[in-house]
């Protein structure tokens, strides 16, 4: 399944034309809405999008702040997106007397929509460009004034915009500091579940069949927005198409893939390939390693290691393909080519040499930065988990929000700028539960990897660990502090500085005792690492422009974007793999045993449903994670499926689109009907989906 | 600490002088003990080791044929070695009573010694020359001949030397092809435990600080010889010192390294890089990670856990420090500069380019299959717990001796050679606990590789798994055979053909199941890729000697070799590393958490103790994974140390010999009789290591 990785990846660039094979003939690109190649879908295909169209998707499709993609399917709020896009809810909903996570969710009533902790939605109303305020006031700086000037410039924007707790504004970095845009969303964060089926059903086939294709997934939920306690009305919306997509039909994925490198320069490349993943895999190897074991203590151990190893199988899965293609050396053999014509056709010419000739000497420096104190950057300001706890996650909001929130917008670190608060708010007000057990095994992993990697007498570990082992740490800061509370934890970010000083939770003091240097190694890495890579990035991406033209996408950025391309499967070691699977395949499939365990409530139906009716299907669409939950539509703007995958091939996309053998992977219309109406007792669902505009 | 790595590593090459930047300066080499350059030493250090010394040495340091080393320390068979090289030992005789695990062992009396099962020690007595009789086998022959000719050569050389069980036999592939030695031991199999220390003395500092200088441990435990109920008479044996070694003091190691490839070809490291260390170390990871969790399921579960996960953890640090060499850029320019120094000067002379012009195509070629065959091969034949399951490894060792052994000894896998069979049925034979919920632990991890590897529609995936879950079949085929019982293994293996062919043990089912395709894929790699590697590998060593002369040593084979060098620190970010620390450094890093919670008998002792006494020290000598448990001596013979480890700066030692940083590290022999006395209460050990001549 899709989803945005891990944080650290290598800044964002973009993908320009000239790199692929035949780039007039790809269905290529993750296109801006307000810079779609309208003309180009046109001559291929006889229909070209005009800018209604174009609003209406805008409008439609959603975000799903914590990660994913999602569209408006009624006129009533009604949401569609993947299972592995609300498993967190399911944890969070689940009780012993409401099994969510074992046996699935279909509210029968509106009343019996149940509220998901937590989870944020995004609509696109407005963009705008706001290139040339950031520009100005970047102008003539570099290193960490470089990045002050930048975050104080854009703190600034947003805060103009965001008139309101519903309101959100983003920045967007485009083209890799080439573009900036002013994203303007309404922000709904009162979202309920509606249906979602059993986890055994949502990932079924699992870790094996993920990112594979032929596939049988119900990998789909509904949830529904409100507003002031009703239902949202959303007279923009997708409608579900009766008949879906056959073989060769133009199809269209609206979403937010995440993060893409596409045209990182081959130093960043190869600091992935040699620091970042070996690094990177074997941690998360380890991870799941502990989680297996975890998941056998009892049942709610495994309720929570299981959910989070599937995510940390996917991450593995994922990540791994997009080494691969790395460490393939045909494809950084022709990465370097490129590059290398590039930057030979600059120096071939004394303006442009003199403008951009250095850039991507001065990236290879930060490399060689970024290998050094990447690491240590990474351990202690890796995220939201750093420590791998959640609970430290909260205290380190809270310590910081302390010392921040007093601070000027345009001082402030830019998760504290007023535009960021509601967002920060929600969080920890969520009634996300925690499991501490659980919490427990993860930070003492992440503090043995730390003492591990910088050994037992350095200092910020022997600072860190004192006498005691990760284990005896871990457990000593989980076991007692109460921030599992969302009250606490309110009550600590309403009573500030104050409230933060007075307080003994031993999570909040060990969060501001790591404070001083986690903030360091912070500013040295935005000075040091990424203000260079963004503004040489910008020079390097300036200077494809001038050689080779500017007809392109921007690298992925966790923004909406438009993609087209049509039903088709793909020729693979001399086989053609058909672009459909059947509703039948999956009982053939199933097992008994995990992962190819269908639950009973499929059993039970099964003489009801069509076996014939269509149930995953693949298509040329250009995706990548944090476009899981994206609506497929037609050129009628309706639903035909639902994206949650990419297969093997599609891993590469991080780094090149292959369009022999990258395929995007969704759920067909029809199945989604068939299900609702006939196993899970949603025919409400059906009925809202299918009503007549 | 240093023990030889899992199996499917490069080939094995040698090391030229030419390649290290001073040879004539560093105290580089794995010698031979037939070829050791007396002279050089002699000239540096003003001692030269005589025939007399060199045979008395080889006559005094012994093999652990489970991949250690170790040395006669007493007239008596009395025999020093690594406590980790005898962990598997004091699991096997750990019970309620004898809680040797937690508690340690000292033997009051000879009459309390305990024997170790499986544990068998080689003492090197002949070393013959029998180069012409191989290479007379395989001349003209090439792929799969070449390997039959090969194995069928050798098994008739070892036949014919091995006139007893009490004989051992191998040859020594040295030089990569270049000479074959005839290694004849004395193999001894009565071996037992005289004394180990705790578990948390024997692992102090435990993974954080491995391969870790400055270090406290006492990685040191004793075993006795045995014949014929009484202990052997060893009159080659080292004495203790009384004084132990000085900084600067010239010093030698005998032992036997494992593997090196330190004249690997390009292509065989970049295999190694980006193909092999990938796949492993996500492996090892995950498998740390189970066991991290395993072990908190209980005591037995932690004590078998610990000690595998101990085993798990030092590999992944060890090779992490080896793939980190590779993928240090400046070390693989070197490399590929200097093969390209060679080529060139091959392909300048018409003779030698005639003779050796392909070789390293040939070489990359293997390479190109073992990427395509290798993931498979290491799967369905990696070594003697494949399928990460000891119980397996019986089933297939019975079911394939009833093949094999039927056939002439020249025909049979080289595992099954007649030489071999002594070996195999001590280990039938030997009576080593299994814990079985750890082998269906390990085994569930392994089958899950597999499908994720191959995917659940591979045709051997699903034969394997049928329909069931690698955690299904592992508990069906762990709990349903009773292996573990010594005597059911005895008897199958008497009863040949006819006992397999009845069984109907599940596990001897299984193993006869996938026999035939693990077969087909060991002999395709065998003969495509082995079989290259080892005919053009000595076609590159050839061409080596013929471009930049002769003076060298072969790469390691765990085979015994002689290394010499001083005790001396070394400098690392301008700090200077002193070569030794004392006793009390170990009370001071203890903090009474694991991995630094010093046993109670130590805290009891600490009065008597004189707390400066030199503990652990450092050497440049050139040792590897296998040198564990290796004397080192001065130049009177005398034991001055126990090697157990080297520094961070070794496991680069795998490519190359770094003289400014690469260091072994021993326990200082006075810090072994300290302990003995004062601790332990092993006067009478001490008594017999220091009894005058």
């Amino acid at each position: 399944m899709n989803r945005p990785t891990v944080p650290l990846r290598a800044a964002v660039l973009l993908l320009f034309a000239a790199l692929v094979a035949a780039p007039a003939l790809a269905d290529e690109g993750m296109w801006l809405l307000n810079n779609f190649p309208s003309k180009t879908v046109g001559a291929k295909y006889g229909f070209a999008p005009d800018q209604v169209w174009l609003d209406e998707t805008r409008l439609s499709a959603v975000r799903l702040a914590g990660g994913c993609s999602g569209s408006f399917v009624s006129p009533n709020g009604l949401v569609m997106t993947n299972y592995h896009c609300v498993v967190g809810c399911v944890q969070d909903v689940t009780t012993p007397e409401r099994p969510v996570f074992s046996k699935g969710f279909t509210a029968k009533a509106a009343a019996d929509e149940v509220q998901c902790p937590g989870v944020e939605i995004n609509q696109l109303i407005e963009i705008t460009d706001v290139t040339q305020k950031v520009l100005d006031a970047t102008r003539g700086t570099s290193g960490a004034a470089f990045a002050d000037a930048q975050r104080a410039a854009i703190a600034t924007i947003t805060k103009a915009c965001a008139t309101g707790p519903d309101v959100r504004c983003d920045v967007v970095n485009l083209y890799h500091g080439g573009q900036y845009d002013l994203y303007k969303y309404r922000r709904f964060q009162d979202v309920r579940l509606v249906f979602a089926p059993e986890y055994d059903t949502g990932f079924f086939g699992g870790d094996p069949d993920n990112f594979n294709f032929p596939r049988w997934n119900l990998d789909a939920s509904f949830l529904r927005v409100y507003q002031d306690g009703k239902p949202l009305a959303t007279p923009h919306h997708f409608r579900f198409s009766k008949t879906g997509a056959r073989e060769g039909d133009l199809v269209f994925v609206a979403g937010h893939p995440g993060s893409t490198s596409r045209l990182n320069t081959v130093a960043e490349l190869v600091y992935e390939r040699d620091s970042y993943y070996p690094q990177m895999m074997m941690r998360m190897s380890e991870m799941r390693g502990m989680l297996r074991e975890f998941e056998k203590r009892g049942p709610e151990h495994k309720r929570y290691g299981e959910s989070s190893r599937t995510f940390v199988e996917n991450a593995i899965k994922s990540s791994k393909g997009q080494w691969d293609t790395l460490l393939d050396p045909a494809f950084m053999a022709r990465k370097t080519a490129d590059e290398t014509a590039v930057r030979e056709a600059v120096m071939a010419d004394p303006g442009l040499a003199a403008k951009y000739g250095d850039a991507w000497d001065r990236i290879a420096e930060a490399q060689a930065i970024k290998r050094r104190i990447g690491p240590r950057y990474s351990a202690l300001e890796g995220g939201r988990r750093t420590f791998g706890s959640s609970l430290f996650g909260y205290a380190r909001r809270l310590a910081r929000a302390a010392e921040e929130l007093p601070l000027p917008n345009e001082k402030r670190l830019k998760e504290y700028s007023d535009a960021a608060l509601p967002g920060l708010k929600q969080q920890l007000a969520a009634r996300s539960p925690i499991f501490k057990p659980l919490e427990i095994e993860m930070m003492a992993l992440s503090l043995t990897f730390l003492r591990e990697q910088f050994g037992t007498d350095d200092p910020t570990v022997k600072s860190i660990l004192g006498t005691k082992s990760p284990e005896e740490l871990a457990t000593e800061l989980v076991n007692g502090t109460t921030l599992e509370d969302p009250a606490v934890r309110t009550k600590l970010l309403e009573g500030g500085k104050a409230a933060i000083d007075a307080s003994t939770d031993p999570m909040i003091l060990f969060a501001k005792k790591v404070d001083p240097e986690a903030r360091a190694i912070r500013s040295r890495y935005e000075a040091e690492v990424e203000a260079v890579e963004d503004q040489y990035g910008e020079e390097v991406a300036q200077a494809w422009f001038a050689v080779r033209g500017k007809d392109s996408y921007p690298d992925a950025t966790f923004s909406l974007r438009l993609t087209y391309g049509t039903v088709a499967g793909w020729e693979q070691d001399g086989r053609t793999i058909a672009p459909f699977t059947t509703l039948g395949g999956m009982f053939e499939r199933a097992t008994g045993a995990d992962p190819y365990d269908l639950p009973p409530s499929w059993f039970a139906a099964k003489d009801k449903l069509d076996l014939e009716t269509p149930f995953n299907l693949v298509a040329t669409t250009d995706i990548i994670g944090g476009n899981s939950g994206s609506p497929m539509i037609d050129r009628n703007r309706q639903v035909v499926g639902l994206v949650f995958d990419g297969n093997i091939h599609s891993l590469g996309g991080e780094y090149w689109f292959d369009l022999s053998k990258n395929r995007t992977i969704a759920v067909h219309s029809a199945a989604m009907l068939e299900a609702l109406g006939k196993v899970y007792g949603g025919q409400r669902i059906v009925d809202e989906l299918t009503a007549p505009k």
